[in-house]
């Protein structure tokens, strides 16, 4: 059973979003990916919304670009965490989406991630999941432990070719 | 019956969507005012936004601050035109309601106005209204008159009595 | 009769501004497009929205960029709507004609979209003058329809072939 | 056993961040308060970060303002939710900290609330702490209904003293 | 006869506008001050602008706050220099009114000085003036001076009581 | 005699100032074009500014990006008037310049056109020469009168061949 | 011999230059404050900036505020450090400045502090300082010991007393 | 033994941090560069602050874009100067990354640079080791003395070729 929702949308967000799915996939966390525009069927998203509790989702990934309203609008419905994904792609590059989704009236917050923070959202997904699922906290922590590596193997280059050659 | 409905989604928010009412009463124009915030209670919100039409409204004003996504949720639903006024009052002084107003996805345009333009959001409802009330586009005609004879006395007056004069 | 006249400061904006041309015809409205400077023919400019409401236009469309003052003069001379693009291209990204558009002053309202919005445009005029014609309401209920379908095929293509799939 | 750290780098963030503390409280949520620099004092900061997870917080609240390191190095060091509250106070407005805090890199997301949102970020761990607490999940969609309930008595009050008598 | 018109939009202009007046009578140039809106009276402004070069005006200062269009409706039509006053008071603290002011199209530009420069505005039609005008460019040249002496009476002040007793 | 100084601090300036250049020579003004630097060669800046008047400069162009000091310097020594012709390149897309050479401190104005406005800054030198020169004056109502009919034959064109047409 | 100088444009800026002043009098370091106009009274500047290394400066502070060449200007001449620091007070709080101050062309760097930032400017100064003076560094390392245990007697007065009782 | 240390959190930053190590080496100034996150590796991090003084580093430049935490970091451990190097490559174009180097918290300043001026940050190093090196001192100004050549070169050849020439 899917523990993750994640909506956008438009497809032509999938590409920051496709991020979430990939990192969700890697920690072995179950989500269900779909396209809802809180503007253009507004009856189909309400619907979506009342009823991923009961599906069993747990946290909910919304990303938006422009005026964003989607993760709000998640948020005033499902009473668990809503991750915001402020979207680029607009003239003010995601300047108006971030200001939209982060800037939430007391009582209805979204846990909002960078810009275009694909990524980002599944590692805060699976964080709040982490908190009951201690099998899913040693994974982040493999995770984390990863990264580390990987900079450290960059620092290591470095060291060994020098920066003239690193960038060649 | 109210031909306009006025909307915003707290008590803080009267003070400048009173003045949508104000201009509403001086141009003769029935309006109904109520509080609903699509964030609090979007059942209440969409009740609100479905029924819109058959109550007889022909444009609805929504005023919110911050993330401000009453007005794109009254477009998405109600057919005619909305129009959002961009409130102050957060850390951003309304630039986040701006944006999140005004950078509608295509296909839902609100009819956006100043920051925290609730005279003008009137204006411009009855100019929507005028297109088929040759009687109220009379009334805006005069009002504008009335504008401009107030701008002729403030510059008859400085003329009189000097700037110095007048700032006294 | 054209109900709706479309206007741009420059030709350079006709890759925006044809959109909302495009979305009329497609409504079936009829239009007027011109290009006319309120800056660099502003005796021009005055003819053309002095005559706009005896010519039969119920909404005029202006679009512009930079310091954008096109729709703001048209609404300080023509007394029905007038719906202003701020219009990108600048250095700030539309931002300026942004500000320049929807900061109008009390009395004169400018119903702005959002920067590049020219299909926008055309769907708000075609709400306000869909107030006293309920043939074209039902047009429009007829293009949200085909909006929310769009989205759900992009849906269900989702579902089917998965994100990577998609992307592909 | 707390299961909510409230940090911040300094006591003039108590007026913001106390509202978490509130409705923590209101909420029944076991947490603790306590005030720490990562700039004046890293080594007690290094050893609070470290010793989160041992103590059984589940969710780290971190309100910072100006350059507002503090939530990202929580949320480098602590491996589960991390809520960032941006803190207005400085020239600009607490726009430097929302950068600051909610523009994390790739594989260290901070979940971050509104400027100055000590309230939501309450919530916010609430919410995620509900995803395996029914008892609390009730106590949240119980919170919802007031604040509905809250605005639906305004509404009224709107709807019987009217505009004038209620902003009197 | 008046060498320098000085136009507004309103007469809360005023406090900024005046210390244009101030200083153009500092320098002993005749000036006109008037208050006329381009978007309340846009037939008056017309005439006003068509007018000033055959009144003898050689510069005209427009300042006008939000969407400021008076400047650049004045160069539209005014063939000699426009210097353009952004002036606050508006939700955006006058950067609006900047973006409106100085990004003119190309052809028609505003001398655009800083947001509620109201002085600067007077001196920079001084300088202009004076590339006609030996005797006022000496009034300039004599203010020059008295300003780099007010300076140097501040250093000296300082040097002799400190900065504890200066401040006190 | 050149009458108007064009001064940029780096030759990857050319590119906007050369269209100053272009604009001035069309118009029959002589000036003078240089590379100079306040920050590089700050003496080499201060004999260029003092020298200025004594040459017959009667205006100074003076084009920067970034930090932008150059415009400002000019008009510190210089007693008549200086143009800042704001420049993009940078990140801040040339925010940074408008910035720096509008926001003026009291006594020193600069001039500012658009970003990247080279162009428009030889037209308001012109405009400012303009004052006392009637042949200029003449000059300038020409070159308006040819844009004015180039925006016609392109409104004249639209009209023939359709928005279609036109961007094919 | 003084080895800090402190410099600003005008009286104003005093209130912030003097928390400079106060905290290099509590390092222990000599400093010379005065005021200079860059735009006032430019040769009286660039005397005071050739002379400043022969004086025995080491490092300059330069406080400005909107435009804010000063900084920018000093580090063009000094050969040494300069710190700017960006000042409010302007419609634009400070960011003008900032943008003025740090976004320095390749070559002449400006060491910019926080906007208002001025007892930082010091300890910035004694940090460079203290590369070359042992017992320098040592008082720098004890004033940052301080700030740890002001920092730490704030915490436990909160675990004390409570929030509630903090903030009373 | 290195003088400076340059630190960046990620390999994508030796484009600009590269700049840096280039003109270091032009000065003779021994450096060591390295790749150190303080949100992927904060251990690894601190280790690295912690140890600087004793390794003989006198100043630290640190490069970081987006939540850019590294130079305050390092500026909270390390007691001489850090230099902050704001990086572009996000959605913001390097503002966030500017508000969160400069904007840094009384007590712990950051000497920040212009967005992706890594060459000035090697610059303004070599000033702060100038104060006590005087050979060092005298390369600065032999490398300002070749800035004014190249300027001047530039502005002969203008001068030559003319800018049509130039630009060709």
């Amino acid at each position: 059973m899917a523990k993750v929702g994640i909506v956008m949308g438009s497809d032509s967000d999938l590409k920051v979003m496709s991020k979430a799915a990939d990192m969700l996939e890697k920690l072995g966390i179950d989500y269900e990916m779909t396209i809802i525009s809180a503007h253009r069927e507004p009856d189909v998203f309400f619907e979506y919304a009342k009823g991923a509790e009961e599906k069993g989702f747990k946290v909910i990934i919304a990303g938006a670009g422009m005026a964003a309203h989607l993760p709000g609008m998640c948020a005033a419905i499902f009473p668990m965490p809503v991750i915001g994904v402020p979207l680029s792609g607009s003239n003010l590059d995601g300047m108006d989406a971030l200001y939209s989704i982060v800037q939430m009236p007391p009582g209805i917050p979204v846990a909002t991630v960078a810009i275009d923070g694909g990524m980002n959202a599944a590692i805060l997904a699976a964080r709040m999941l982490a908190v009951s699922d201690p099998e899913l906290l040693e994974k982040l922590k493999a995770h984390s432990q990863e990264m580390k590596e990987a900079v450290q193997a960059k620092a290591e280059k470095l060291d060994k070719v020098g920066y003239k050659g690193y960038t060649k």
